[in-house]
């Protein structure tokens, strides 16, 4: 269930210091009931903007806009959608920040508030040497770095058993994570910009499983299989001067077989809203382990933002992989990578996508082959809505005519089948 | 179920008139039980060869291999498989061809059999000029036409209203085809093989309904859209020149908006195992209304054969369409078609296949999208077992770094997923 | 796609001797468009009713009313649906009965109508012998016995290999079945009524297949059982008398394995829409291997009529069978069977459903587990909006606390979700 | 993917003090790499038992038995499965317990180990008021209360809305739990055993949403409704001494309509493996927000226990509720709720199953309801075998006579289908 917020009113008071002028501006707050939050609260933390004219207030919080009085040490602000309204705030200011209590949808809440850290006047880049790696995504972890809008950081991402480029392991298996980097201001509502600016891969060996995942087979294959090796996984060899992978030990039928190099990171995800903790095998609109081949050097990834911080991870790098993640794996091995971050405020698309120079991308993470194709095809046609505000007809004029899609991989705990239009085809439509 | 035939004995009796020397050659034969077919049979219509060496006999059915005695007017087989038999048959040789009785796997069973038509020199191109349009692939309709293997036959197709390159209603809307073509020697187990040498626009205008299937939208998706018209649907001008097609009624965002023609068959097909009558918006290992966009001009499909002659039937022409052909249709139109036949006796993939100078594409018709997938996989690891002598551990390796999957449709009675496999990879794998 | 007919004109002209009293009365006709069924016209074959008063005429057909004028020797016939209109008819009477020809929503359509068979003063009690036995639900195929509303059938059923009571066999395997029963006056529209009278054993053993099916059990469990047989099958001895079944070489784990007999229709249904040819192993709106445990003695079977005469089909009788017929096979016998049938005119769900004294019950044939869910949610969301003129909030209180689901079948072609109310619970629902 | 652990070297060497009889006995104990939980270790914390005879040693841990030599201050332990080991451990006896470092089928870990609690001699009868509610079953949180085998907690449980029985909030709404309880002794590899002694509610009022949830509906009946409302709500009064439940404002159709109570929990789960920290609106093999309606007061449940403690968590009252929970939820409301905790040491179902007089039943939380089906009907063949030894014809004869499944809930993150078999029909098993 999702509540829609109709409206809400805001009475804040000021600390005893206070003038109304230092209401004014950002600022990062978190809104609580009995303590926790509600997850069915539109935003649990945000940004709230006020703005103070004499004895006149306004303020936004999320997509809501609030107007309302400014007294001494009190602002009192109401948020009218249609005709109803919802709630007050009594509020200081004190030395933490921003303080208040009152009600929210006839719910009992209290907000804190305080400054977002000022951002730096000119970009960093960062050379991150990993000290840990973590199975998850998730919220409770803390920071290995943080980082500001139009940073880079350069770093290395270990194997998906947790060896690194000189193959001695650093982690268990399971698609440990660098990371999580904390991005500042980001807040839920927001959309994280990441550019993969460089992905190579850093060592000469690869491994894969050699088995096809039994989500992809029919059982009347699988009864008629020869028996299967769990553990059975075969090793390649990367040879990046010549930019191409071969088995190791590849037998008489393909000796001659050689695949081209297309390092690609298999994780990339945020926390999660909710405050759930999901294993790095998981994926979701929050990214994660999408196993998209085309999440190579050079492409952009727009991921939701649900937590302070956004909180990055990256990892599970493939030197190469087909459609599917058949085998449950690419040829996986460590990589460095570095990337540059942005945050665009306010806006998100609600699940992950990805740009490259020719296409539009937007990943479909859902619970069955059904339900990604859902999301994917509905994700795309709520981009064309969003971007060029097209209507019904023409959404199906463009996706009738013009739809790609792409099956990202069918083996991890979720599916991902990804929806993509060429940009020279978006080209065409007027703004 | 499917039975494993594992041996059979044949006893043959000749006619009065007959000499042993009489029954040797092909028989195209139907084996029945109490005058029906028995679909659990592994094949109730095929092609039995018998040589005679004295008072030797062999004879070869389906994948199974006779040997026994030639008497006066008798030949008697026996197929072993392992040490068990199976059956005997008392037959003559009347004018009618030949004649049997017995029993099979315990069954009670009649054999009936004559000579195939013999083929001419020369191959023949036909100019077809459909009389009436079936919207079935059934085995139950007259051949329109009769060819031979190596023949070609021109022709079109109404669209899928039933109308033809002058926009004259033919036939009443739902796909309806053209053929079925006969095409004489092909029997169940073969492989039917058509070139399409030819297949463009012949008229000036489409239409595409103008919403997107419920299958690939999410619901609260549908809950939040504006009223559907269910008949809505856009007329779109063909400019076959420029080799583009554009909206009659584009409105403003979609005024430039051009998209570049790839004339396609919905529709190609062949006759049911089983007897079954399906209607033309169906879809299966008989391939039928695929709606695969690489159904273009130049590709080679490969059909598996159930019934004498195959029966293939095409139709519901696209101008253009994009994956999944999300309106329910592609940009539909009438096409001319030019296709040319071959049979492959005696082997099949036992599902649709196509290739062209790139790609070797196997069709994964299914139930649901998880169908859809597993028959597109196992399809082609069955596909590279059979064609490189392939193992577990070595299809994993070519599939797991080479597959490519299309999303053909996802709004008929049945999914398509394509699993795709490069040519160049392919070229790669010693035979 | 589905047609909407908003409205429909109809002129009908008599023959040199008609007078417009002549048309009055019950008509059963036909609709044809290049002389084919338009399967995308609401009715193919249906009841038309047409009343004369002087010079004005009205007229029913499928849900349409029409009026219009009569004149010497025609009829004209008007439909608004709102405010628009739908082409126009010739029509003369002839000996074969009804004729017209004009058009119908734009498409040019010709009529021809017979009377309706009349309807004998008192029922029939038929002994119906079984000739022959087809494995397919089919329009194609000619009526076994034409009966009346009102009419019962003794007859008898052969097992799903085509044996019956004495064990002989007398049609090959695959769920034959005993008609078609033509049942006069039935119509595209009506529902048919069919209560199962009577429904025995009549022979004192079953078979079942030894192994569960693999749509029921995950991969990693197939990957790791003992080898499959895929003929095993166990004999099942039934005891008639003491009403219990009991496996005829038990083992020492199940020797005092005994089963209550429940005898069933593992299939009943009439001939398609459309014209389709289905195998008696696959079930949908029409009914057909439903596979459903309760379809016992005593229950009444509500099946949508699709064709003139509905084409009843029964067969596969099971001695008793789980949920799910996970072996793929209940415990397989002939049975003795007999039915009475009654008619529904001009109303139908439009999916088969079925009562008994404790139980409402709407069968969901789908293509999927999820599409079986959604199929009999719905069918039952939509049965009680017409039986008690629930709405929305009201639907969810009573599916809410009172829905029933089971599982009939897991293992055809389609699958078979069951939603079932208690007649208790309906009893408190206010007309 | 999963490690099959063939075999292990276990060398133990005892503190400066320690002798070899000090090993001797059980240690909780804990397995790391890299400081880390390597989640593909079969278990991560388990129970290490120690037995020193002289100069031998043996143990046992997790399915694993080593034998091997104890010396002075050290024990070398082999464990052998046919003819592979693995590792070696360096190990202390300090203050805290049992210390070790060494390697681990190649892998280095470290092993940490203490005496577990020991029980008191009698079993207690907690009277517990929550404190604090939890929206997650997580491995994170800290016990609200440690208890034994044995023991039984009085408590009770908030509403789906975070309202307790006086319909005060006490929580955020979103199914927030009372717990964790903390079972002392229980570990990974056992399994916990709730026995509901009493569940009644304990106030007026319910609520139920309105709407069916689209997971069980066709889209086209979707498009066809009215406009829903997302909020929509109907109040449910409850009279708890007539045993009935009845619609406050029920409209005219449903004024007599009444449902009988059926108190359940819609959530009983414990924390997760592999650290995850999921949602209380979701269900897995950990059980959690099961919505089984058979949930009630007398039945026994049994969970896999994952973590040291199992950590159990209940809550989601329902005063009643339908199959499939239709409208996403059951007669909501709070709950007086007493149970008492048993444990069966080293052995698991891995999945939840329940059981009440008449039967046992095995969930199937899945992501599909494809998925949910497999899961089910797997978990009681597994159930099966395990209890009674079955092998795979005999399962066959059992499900295949006498399955049952009931549609728990179709409506939350995941589906949950529950596989049944009356416990007359598996007192006819011999053992």
């Amino acid at each position: 269930m999702k509540y829609v917020l109709a409206g809400l009113f805001l009475s804040v008071s000021t600390a005893a210091m206070a003038a109304p002028g230092d209401f004014a501006g950002r600022w990062d707050v978190a809104v609580r009931e009995y303590g926790q939050k509600n997850y069915y609260l539109p935003m649990q933390d945000g940004r709230l903007v006020i703005t103070v004219d004499g004895e006149r207030a306004t303020a936004s919080y999320n997509r809501l806009t609030f107007s309302g009085s400014a007294e001494k040490d009190t602002i009192r602000l109401a948020c009218m959608d249609g005709g109803s309204s919802c709630g007050n705030l009594t509020v200081r200011l004190n030395r933490a920040g921003l303080l208040g209590e009152g009600q929210l949808l006839g719910i009992p809440v209290t907000l804190t508030g305080k400054r977002p850290v000022a951002k730096p006047a000119s970009a960093t880049v960062y050379d991150f040497e990993p000290k840990a790696f973590y199975p998850f995504f998730s919220p409770a972890i803390a920071p290995a770095l943080r980082i500001f809008p139009g940073d880079s950081v350069k770093t290395r991402t270990a194997d998906s058993r947790g060896q690194d480029r000189d193959g001695l392991p650093k982690a268990p298996r399971g698609n440990p994570q660098t990371g999580p980097f904390y991005i500042e201001g980001a807040m839920p509502g927001d959309t994280l910009v990441i550019r993969l600016d460089r992905l190579r891969t850093n060592r000469a060996t690869a491994y894969q499983s050699n088995t096809i995942s039994t989500n992809a087979l029919l059982p009347s294959y699988l009864l008629a299989e020869p028996k299967r090796d769990p553990q059975g996984s075969a090793v390649w060899n990367i040879d990046a001067a010549a930019g191409v992978a071969s088995l190791a030990q590849p037998g008489d039928k393909l000796a001659d077989y050689k695949v081209r190099l297309q390092p690609m990171l298999g994780c990339i995800g945020v926390a999660l809203p909710r405050d759930e903790t999901f294993g790095s095998g998981r994926l979701g609109p929050y990214g994660g382990n999408l196993d998209f081949r085309e999440m190579r050097e050079g492409v952009t990834v727009h991921l939701p933002v649900f937590q302070p911080g956004a909180l990055l991870y990256i990892g599970d790098g493939h030197a190469v992989q087909g459609d599917g993640e058949l085998p449950g794996q690419g040829l996986e091995t460590s990589l460095d990578v570095q990337f540059t971050v942005e945050l665009v405020e306010g806006k998100t698309l609600g699940q992950a996508w990805v740009e490259d120079e020719t296409y539009v991308m937007v990943m479909g993470a859902g619970s069955s082959m059904d339900d990604s194709l859902k999301q994917a095809t509905t994700g795309m046609a709520r981009w064309l809505a969003e971007t060029y505000g097209l209507g019904q007809a023409e959404i199906a004029a463009v996706l009738g005519t013009a739809m790609q899609y792409q099956i990202a991989e069918v083996v991890d705990s979720e599916y991902n089948i990804v929806a993509k239009l060429r940009k020279d085809v978006l080209a065409q439509i007027r703004r």
